[in-house]
């Protein structure tokens, strides 16, 4: 049975020593975090995720979800009643305004707690996700009437909150909408359609559901720009706040999944549901967008998380199983074989899972900072460089975190060997529910799209521009010998990235096929570039840590892992860059029918 | 409901123009095999594969094997008929020797139709491969008495055949292994122990089961040279032939696995069960190294299979299913939306699939036919060229086509979006049956190890060589323009592979980590090269064939696929060779205790 260590340790040197929490101490919520509360608030979180929310991901994948005759559906056991503890903890709570219950605390302490419950159970942990996603979406478009009468509830885990964009024929294009709203003489609205893939669109973990729904006005214009974003609650509210009758809304069927058992995904039938439009009328996409960046972030983080998890549960086994002897001798003459940690090859996949894991948790870190900045600054300018770091790196931790976070499970699992392929290990869970991650939120290569032909370009490249030039003074600034192990190959993967932007500037516009074409593989090569620059980062600290006497195993760790990093790692940015390099003339020559 | 389409044509396109197939008619068979003999067998096994085999790949997954409490075991419906069919067509005898009532026809063209069967359904065709791969063994190690005893029912599908090694404690180290064989004064033994992981240790197939057990015998030497091959069959056999008694072997449980539900996966007991040694004693593993190769290479095409059928359906998938517009204006402007094979990101992942495919299959069908010379040829110096090519190119096969067939399921999967993780599309499987070949039959991590620690050294390095000369031969030899795409890249590719080999010979022998680490680098560097040469060779044919007036589809799509092939998957190989010089340093230096 895998077991999950909630990776704490790591998150404190970030927030502590990398990225210095508290010089934030002048953002709202900041300065309630200091670093004996967050840390109590991490541990306690830890505690949470690793003995009440880890202990039911089995049981989550083995019962799954039952949707019954009358259109119920029952969650796995144990499951409501960890809900009903996160919502009584404050867990839901964590980052929400105190007016409406919360504590008001920033969004990245908010973001590694979720990392825990991401780590501990994937489909668990989508519940409170999605119910906090609906929060932010209620918090920056909703009225205040609505915020009032949904967020308490949702904070204090009584009702939760889903996403409803898809439909059987639209997924990625969402212009292609049916779903329909026509307006009611009281400004409420009758809405028609049916959605699918709903996460938690029913379940038997709240009293009540808040569906977000994106559907169409009569009369609205055609395409994207006609869509309006909507609040679709499962029970109607009396005006006292209590509950009334059940709305126009019902779960038909639930989805037979390659993983995320303990999630109950819908196919959810609106019939004439009355619904409230949030935001403006033909505004639903901007209010999408705007909560995309959180959400997307959240999803990235899953791939983190899945693809620590299966990483403690590797490094477990390869301690543990005997099988060969060390290339070098015998490592455990005493016993009949050795651990297979002392094999390189099996060293090559646990050190690959941990450089990525750990720069991976300090991208998350660096951008949910940037998160707080740009929702909490008062400082126009900060907000906005914030505000373009958020925009340009979201696509690249949603799909790099995601893709690279799923090899990984994948190569924990090869670790096991044959064991890996038997469910009882719960490897291959791992493998089941990380792979998920890589499609829904804007399957990868919508990812890649964004960030090619949508973020770069904006504003004339400025985040762009800012974050090359913030890599190329972190080089400068850092040229001594004990740095060179990590600048010299973060600033030659620099340059790979720069030459493929070049390279996208003047043979993208022409002939968009051709960014097209190079979107995924410039997607990877930015996220590698970022990825050595979080190594980078963290180098600087451990190299002036130990300057300074500590001789910590963790702080020394860093610096080898960093190592193998660039130097195992980091060396495929050529490779990206070749493929870009080769422009659109392959991939679109031959005719569709040929194929 | 996925399809599946035999790749019929490809085949006859590498047998007929690439491979010159009768150009080996002066070996056993190969007449027998002559074009429309060999292309009538290929046109009906492709039948039965699409027709009989294909359509119980969902309900094998859906319903699985059942154990029930007296040890039965119950395959899924129709898997009992389809295999009575398998073997009253014939199927199971194609390659083996007439006097048995096979058809002895060459390895090359039974491994194409396994193909087909692997692609049609991958847990019911490993019945019948480790039928195939027992009565191999047999053949070549056991008795006369015992080839006549068993090989004509295994045939005729009345037996099948199972390869018993795993014990729990005991995978990769195979001299760890504690199943016992006491001799008994009439020559038998008495064998006991557990055995794990047996694909189709026990199923309700067949009257009898002929197992094949690793085991040792009482006062054996210590470790893998004290270990012997047994045969066991699940019910004894009388001296006219008939069934006697049940023998003291059966299945204790049966696995619940990721994926190849419709295979069984048993732990067999075998409790002082009659056996009969296989060849001589102590040298069981000399008798399964000489399947090994075939083994091997069966499972690098069942990664290959799996990636076709997935390719396949993904092709499908994107001309069918409209979401967006084309980069270059509408395509369908008649739809509310394009297919999104208009989408190069989409393209990007078909093309890489299928330029995969083709090469793969390429490579399978030379080294298939390297596998008759070396079993036919009367000429010494040419089987030992073949078993050159066969040791050096099987742990590849096994390893790279295993890896990146797994990794193209997962691509044909992502083509679906959020449809490729419900399980009634049918991708999730192709992702799940995949996934088990990386992993049996030697751990690809294993691969890679024997390739560089055994069968690069081996003989001086002549086979790898050899290989290398091959190649700089035939680019020496296509120097002109039309050939140049392909060509150039090829030998800057081989570059790389004759860098990293003497980077090996320098590094890896004073200080093994070094190869050890290498060792998968190494492994999937080879791989590009032997794929790149595949499309090479496969372009002189199609230039050929376009110089001499042939304008079809099919030879033109072989030109791009391969340039493809060339531009955007083979600069792969400079990664590969910077990973493998930085050496093992980086890997080794955390101490156990710090993972």
């Amino acid at each position: 049975m895998p077991s999950y260590k909630a990776p704490v340790e790591d998150v404190k040197f970030l927030l502590n020593d990398v990225f210095h929490f508290d010089r934030y101490n002048n953002l709202p919520g900041f300065a309630d975090a200091a670093q004996d509360v967050r840390e109590a608030i991490l541990d306690e979180a830890a505690k949470f995720a690793e003995e009440v929310v880890q202990p039911l991901n089995r049981i989550g994948d083995l019962e799954g979800c039952t949707r019954h005759d009358d259109g119920r559906v029952t969650t796995p056991k144990g499951f409501k009643d960890a809900f009903k503890q996160l919502g009584e903890g404050g867990w839901l709570g964590l980052v929400g305004p105190a007016e409406y219950g919360g504590q008001g605390l920033p969004v990245t302490l908010g973001q590694s707690v979720a990392e825990f419950m991401m780590g501990a159970n994937m489909a668990f942990s989508m519940y409170s996700g999605l119910t906090q996603g609906a929060m932010a979406a209620l918090l920056v478009h909703g009225s205040p009437e609505q915020k009032q009468k949904f967020i308490p509830n949702m904070i204090a885990g009584k009702w939760s909150g889903t996403m409803n964009l898809t439909e059987p024929h639209c997924g990625t294009d969402l212009g292609l909408m049916r779903t329909k709203a026509v307006k009611q003489a009281d400004g409420s609205y009758k809405i028609t359609g049916t959605k699918i893939f709903i996460s938690g669109g029913e379940q038997d973990l709240t009293e009540n559901i808040v569906h977000l729904v994106l559907a169409r006005i009569e009369g609205a214009p055609a395409g994207i720009k006609g869509v309006s974003l909507f609040v679709v609650p499962k029970v109607s509210i009396n005006a006292d706040g209590s509950l009334g009758a059940r709305n126009g809304v019902s779960c038909g069927s639930i989805e037979h999944k390659m993983g995320i058992h303990g999630n109950s995904t819908c196919v959810m039938n609106f019939d004439n549901s009355t619904g409230w439009l949030v935001g403006e009328e033909n505004k639903g996409m901007n209010a999408m967008f705007v909560m995309m960046n959180e959400a997307r972030l959240g999803v990235g983080m899953q791939g983190l998380a899945q693809s620590e998890v299966a990483y403690q549960n590797a490094v477990a086994y390869a301690k543990d199983r005997l099988q060969g002897r060390s290339l070098t001798g015998a490592k455990a003459p005493e016993k009949p074989a050795d651990p297979i940690i002392v094999h390189p090859d099996i060293r090559r996949a646990l050190m690959s899972m941990r450089a990525f894991n750990e720069a991976a948790r300090a991208l998350v870190v660096w951008t949910s900072l940037k998160s707080d900045v740009a929702h909490r600054s008062d400082d126009a300018k900060e907000r906005q460089s914030a505000d373009d770091h958020m925009g340009l790196l979201t696509p690249v931790i949603k799909g790099v975190l995601t893709d690279v976070g799923f090899a990984n499970t994948v190569a924990a699992q090869q670790v096991f060997g044959g064991h890996g392929y038997i469910a009882e290990w719960g490897m291959e869970q791992f493998v089941r529910d990380a792979r998920i991650a890589m499609i829904y939120e804007g399957a990868n290569g919508i990812q890649g799209l964004d960030l090619v032909g949508r973020k770069l370009p904006k504003d004339g490249g400025r985040a762009a521009m800012g974050f090359f030039a913030e890599v190329a003074a972190f080089a400068k600034d850092n040229a001594g010998d004990d740095m060179k192990p990590y600048v010299a190959p973060l600033s030659t993967a620099l340059g790979h990235l720069q030459q493929a932007t070049g390279w996208l500037m003047q043979n993208g516009l022409a002939k968009p096929d051709n960014a097209g074409a190079a979107s995924t593989d410039y997607m990877h090569l930015f996220g590698l570039v970022v990825l050595a620059y979080m190594w980078a980062k963290m180098a600087r600290v451990a190299n002036d840590k130990i300057a300074a006497g500590d001789n910590s195993d963790y702080i020394k760790a860093k610096l080898v892992t960093g190592r193998f990093f660039m130097e195992r790692m980091l060396p495929e940015t050529a490779t990206h860059l070749a493929r870009i390099q080769s422009g659109a003339a392959t991939l679109m020559e031959l005719p569709a029918e040929v194929f």
